[in-house]
């Protein structure tokens, strides 16, 4: 048993269980995941497309169940461990959305689905060398290997450049008698943090006439395109819009952070989406004039968007910063009258950005109100 | 047994298996990691101060029982969970260097040292609250407690403001037979990243007079600072000078990352220590004109202190940025004329912060030149 749940698993269904908890500790609130889940599934449901959540958000195999018990056909995965944590948790429906590329994960990749049923793990391909390594591969398997082009929308992080490039490969995989060819990827990460509506609506919007054009290019040529997918949570009311994309890959609404509150807030409307993700720290020093420090650092909160907001415990308008490996500066507000937090207080923050932050935990303290009901392992960790 | 291990194992011994491996793989080069232990612990003996090197850097029982081998007394660990797995693989003189304030905490801290030796367990302490709360807690004990007072030197992180504040803990603590006083803590943090040398010295300078007045001062009233500890990397060569300390913390020179480097570089001399941990990725996608990606991310590399640096696989002028959870944008220097790295190609970096950097993986792939010749766990990897 990991350590996390060895230290806390005795608080499960003890009252007040939530202030007693070792820290730093990871906090799901359930009734508002749940929520979460349940709001975006009926979203997808009403737009006519399907959900598959990305996993690299929670990396847990229980959250992905209820996903999926909530009506997605599946789950997105960037690396192939949190597939194979996912096909071993008995997900169905399973994407990988980079490139499997080195001898050694296309060797992954072809045990990964042998075990799984046929259709139940698809891989993108953005490159004709990749293609035919992964066709002499699937030579081993006793099905075609499912396989998507992948498009370079937005970034170019993976993905072909041109639509041109994306048919030449559709072709290619087609033709590959040990593949079947499953569809077109295309993730605009680019456009799911802008902020500005209007913004990210007109890009939104370019992009979807891109798509819809590949896919009718594509099928004008008898090519397989029956998945079309992509989206984020930035863009999942976007990319549901004219039937460009068959599917959404949005993870992150599962839990909303600092930064997708920002986006999702419409004007006076806040975000659909309730944050439900926390991080639980304790005062451990009080001894400076303008700070109380807290034991979450650079090994609890990822730091590459911005810093931890005040959640519980603290004045609201009090300020975080990081401050070494273990340990942050919670600076109240020099407008404030209320006393500082006391030795050994707990103050509960939401996360910078919630993917690379769960990564560093490996375990989820889930509670109800101020009752710890369950210990989650963050299944794919650290899982490449 | 952890994933990394399972899919790299098969690899130990055989040749060229470092350019075989999994990606992306945190590497130790084997005889530069144990040239900077042997260096640092010849040094110390020059100098005549005992070194108990800080093991958040490697979080690695394998590497604190090498350092320990080469001659230091013992480590430091900031969390109590980093502590636990060095008592449990069996390493002297552990020194917990931030305080125990929780309940829970504290009933880690008391079990921890009534399972070690008289001696090997130690804690700071900045807080007379906290100071009743341990020796109440140490009663369980069969041996008294041993703690030391912690001087908030520098950041003000954790550790008493003034002198003053010091002397009047350091009685309370010689005043409690549960308690045993050791000495005091002094870490500079803010001291250890200071790139112009004269700059450092001067506050380092400042920083030994002021330790040098507390621990005069103490010894006058008969209470046994007989350790004085603090100093990093970036320091040890400064704090180390005029007997104001008595030991060592110093952590990163094991790895050195590229933040160090510039550090210890003095003049024309390159920093005396090398670096000795790397980062393999692989080249996952080519299809962008003016970069290719690769297999390392935010989930890979720390982002808190700049960016990775090539070492190895490509061009030395290129450039890395951040790409997302799991991928990297590599850029070849405009005016480089050397072809793109292939597909599938392996690149290594220099991790730009080796502590949280660390954090951020399950295994440690020791390497000699191209052979994987060991793979060790990173112990006390998210463990608080």
């Amino acid at each position: 048993m990991f350590q996390d749940q060895q230290v806390n698993a005795p608080l499960i269904g003890v009252p007040g269980g939530r202030h007693l908890l070792d820290t730093p500790a990871l906090l799901i609130d359930l009734p508002a995941m749940t929520r979460n889940i349940e709001r975006m599934a009926a979203f997808a449901k009403a737009r006519g497309v399907s959900l598959r959540p990305h996993v690299k958000t929670h990396k847990s195999v229980e959250i992905a169940r209820r996903q999926v018990a909530a009506g997605a056909i599946g789950v997105s995965c960037v690396t192939m461990g949190e597939a194979e944590v996912m096909v071993q948790g008995g997900i169905p429906g399973v994407l990988i959305t980079s490139p499997a590329v080195t001898p050694s994960k296309i060797s992954r990749l072809i045990r990964l689905a042998q075990r799984a049923r046929p259709g139940d793990v698809m891989v993108v391909v953005d490159n004709p060398q990749n293609l035919a390594d992964l066709a002499r591969a699937a030579g081993e398997l006793t099905h075609p290997l499912d396989v998507l082009v992948d498009y370079g929308a937005g970034y170019n992080r993976t993905g072909c450049a041109t639509q041109a490039k994306v048919l030449e490969l559709a072709a290619l995989v087609a033709a590959e008698p040990r593949l079947r060819l499953r569809g077109l990827q295309s993730y605009a990460g680019n456009l799911q943090h802008i902020v500005a509506r209007e913004e990210r609506s007109a890009a939104a919007a370019a992009l979807r006439e891109t798509v819809a054009g590949i896919v009718a290019a594509a099928r004008r040529q008898g090519l397989n395109f029956d998945i079309v997918t992509g989206a984020g949570t930035g863009t999942h009311d976007l990319d549901s819009q004219e039937n460009a994309f068959t599917e959404l890959q949005a993870g992150s609404y599962v839990f909303m952070d600092a930064e997708y509150s920002r986006v999702l807030a419409n004007g006076d409307q806040p975000s659909p989406f309730e944050t439900s993700l926390f991080v639980q720290t304790a005062v451990v020093s009080t001894n400076a004039a303008d700070w109380v420090t807290v034991d979450g650092g650079t090994k609890c909160f990822s730091t590459d968007s911005g810093v931890p907001v005040v959640a519980k415990g603290a004045d609201a308008a009090s300020h975080y910063a990081f401050f070494g490996d273990e340990h942050g500066k919670l600076m109240p507000s020099p407008a404030s009258q209320a006393p500082k937090p006391a030795l050994g207080a707990r103050v509960e923050f939401v996360t910078p950005h919630c993917d690379p932050t769960v990564n560093l935990h490996d375990a989820y303290h889930v509670v109800e109100g101020g009752t710890l009901v369950a210990i989650w392992p963050v299944d794919a960790r650290g899982r490449r």
